[in-house]
């Protein structure tokens, strides 16, 4: 099995709950991992939880962090023994073969297309997101922010990325796939978005099912919904914002409702939270994979505890056991021989 | 006081509940109103509701509908008597101050593009839409929908329409206004958004605190926020559908949770109804005002009854007696002059 790399320095909760997360998947699903980072304060961690002799776990020096309020590309450049660099370096040799990043998203986005490269073919890589869905599953929103500049193209490539993903990670045989746009008639939208629909309605590779809108991200309806990486951040950014008005208004009622909604508050909290808040909680699923790169890079939020991590480098494992890269660079060669024919 | 026209055609209960609305904003507030559509049907649900002598509510005839699956612009040079066409000229000819138009959106903002008109120097109108927000109160964002091929000055101009709404009709002597961009860093986003950045921190007329992230939608952080009708209206429908998530969960969790969670649930829903489903509900405002245009107009939801439509008139009058249209003129040409200098 490839071994997965870890940026340890990254995120708020760094190294302590990356290495706990690293050693939560190491334990439970004998994921072999390389912790990158301050390898005395890594050593020490996992001294104190009996595991620096475990065979499945290595660490890597790297002497810098970046951090979550610099520049990603300037840092990048100027940090060379930054972890995440660091991190990237040993995929791109072929040392591991993926990079679980949490912290700066622009930090991993950048490792990912100057340190591990792009997959021949792809402009621009994209970050595929898990939305938690009405009908109990996850919709996948791809591009989520890696890049903001789109074209024809980056539509198009996007939904092939998130299409391998849906079929070879998800275990989606056929999966639905929509392109976000502002109305369900094809001419609607921006004259970009109206143009990717007709060049992905005009191809036989990706299954396209047309226009979706912005309530389709969670209704379940489709497995894929293809955007760009402006609209992606904003409507991801948008659903923290919103998950957090409805805590806020939750909490409000019990309290404003007198003894009555004090006590309905109480007796509801555990299914809440078994039911509700599990659903919702990125830790989840643990990371965003960013697609289009050889190799595989997960990018976990800055918030992520060890759970969180513990999943993103299971999910890691997937993408990269599955040769997404190099099932992508063939998918897209057909796509090329098809249009030349 | 000037006449509000009201679309009696337009939406999913109509005419029934649009014409009770327009009663109910006679009865509480005495706004006149002009009730827009098949007569008939109109005249006999003000009868069996003993207004049909009001002098504050008139008929104004209009024998035909555009409907919610119908292109807008197509249909509206087509229809040259349906309800919203006809309620437009009502408010270009100055008979009415303002129109109130339940259903299609793209049928409401060709018939207030073309059929009342912009206010000179606003090349489109834009819509603005109340988010609730964290603080318990509103946060606008504009444009919502109406314009989705966004230039620069698209971006001045919906922080100018949104700033003026801000303060003349909502209140805020001092509103904050944000550009909606991926990141805080104004270096970051889509050129495009970068230099409508530039441009509205070098000028003096319109207030700007800068870039806001999706997440700013919500909490409170500003009173305004800028942005495309393209990202807007995705982000609102996915708000929608992330409310529809959270009923869905909620619901979820009531009924797999157990006896307990029963109980619970059945205690707190009536603070829940009143604290929480309140500050959500659309027809709380009612409708969101197109801007941009001379008079006014308001776009209420396809699925508006009757006390949305009688928020939404409130709304209308609120816009045309703070004469919006030549405050925004007026600040324009302004602008204009400080650009000459």
């Amino acid at each position: 099995m490839d071994k997965i790399a870890v940026d340890a320095m990254g995120g708020d909760f760094a190294p302590l709950e990356i290495v706990l997360g690293a050693i939560e998947a190491v334990r439970e699903y004998h994921i072999p991992v390389v912790l990158v980072g301050d390898e005395e304060r890594i050593r020490d961690i996992l001294k104190k939880h009996h595991e620096e002799n475990n065979p499945l776990i290595e660490v890597h020096h790297a002497s810098q962090v970046i951090e979550m309020g610099e520049h990603p590309g300037m840092a990048y450049r100027k940090k060379k023994d930054a972890s995440v660099s660091v991190g990237a370096r040993l995929v791109k040799n072929g040392e591991c073969g993926a990079l679980v990043a949490p912290g700066s998203t622009g930090a991993a986005v950048t490792a990912g297309l100057l340190g591990i490269g792009r997959i021949k073919g792809i402009e621009r890589p994209a970050i595929l997101t898990p939305i938690p869905n009405e009908k109990g599953g996850y919709t996948y929103l791809i591009d989520s922010g890696a890049s903001a500049q789109p074209k024809v193209e980056t539509y198009v490539q996007n939904a092939l990325l998130g299409y391998i993903y849906a079929q070879k990670v998800a275990g989606i045989a056929h999966p639905k796939i929509g392109l976000l746009n502002i109305g369900e008639e094809s001419v609607k939208g921006s004259p970009l978005v109206a143009e990717a629909n007709q060049v992905l309605s005009s191809q036989k590779v990706i299954p396209f099912a047309g226009n979706a809108e912005g309530r389709d991200v969670m209704t379940g309806e489709f497995d894929v919904i293809v955007t760009d990486g402006f609209t992606g951040n904003v409507v991801l950014k948008f659903g923290e914002g919103a998950g957090k008005l409805v805590a806020a208004l939750l909490k409000d009622a019990v309290m404003k409702g007198g003894l009555r909604a004090k006590l309905g508050g109480l007796l509801l909290k555990p299914a809440l939270k078994k039911y509700m808040a599990k659903r919702l909680d990125y830790s989840e699923y643990g990371g965003a994979p960013l697609l289009g790169i050889r190799g595989a890079l997960l990018i976990c939020h800055g918030a992520s505890k060890a759970r969180a991590i513990k999943n993103a480098i299971r999910m890691a494992r997937d993408v990269c056991s599955e040769r997404l890269d190099e099932v992508v660079a063939e998918t897209l060669s057909k796509m090329n021989l098809k249009e030349q024919e």
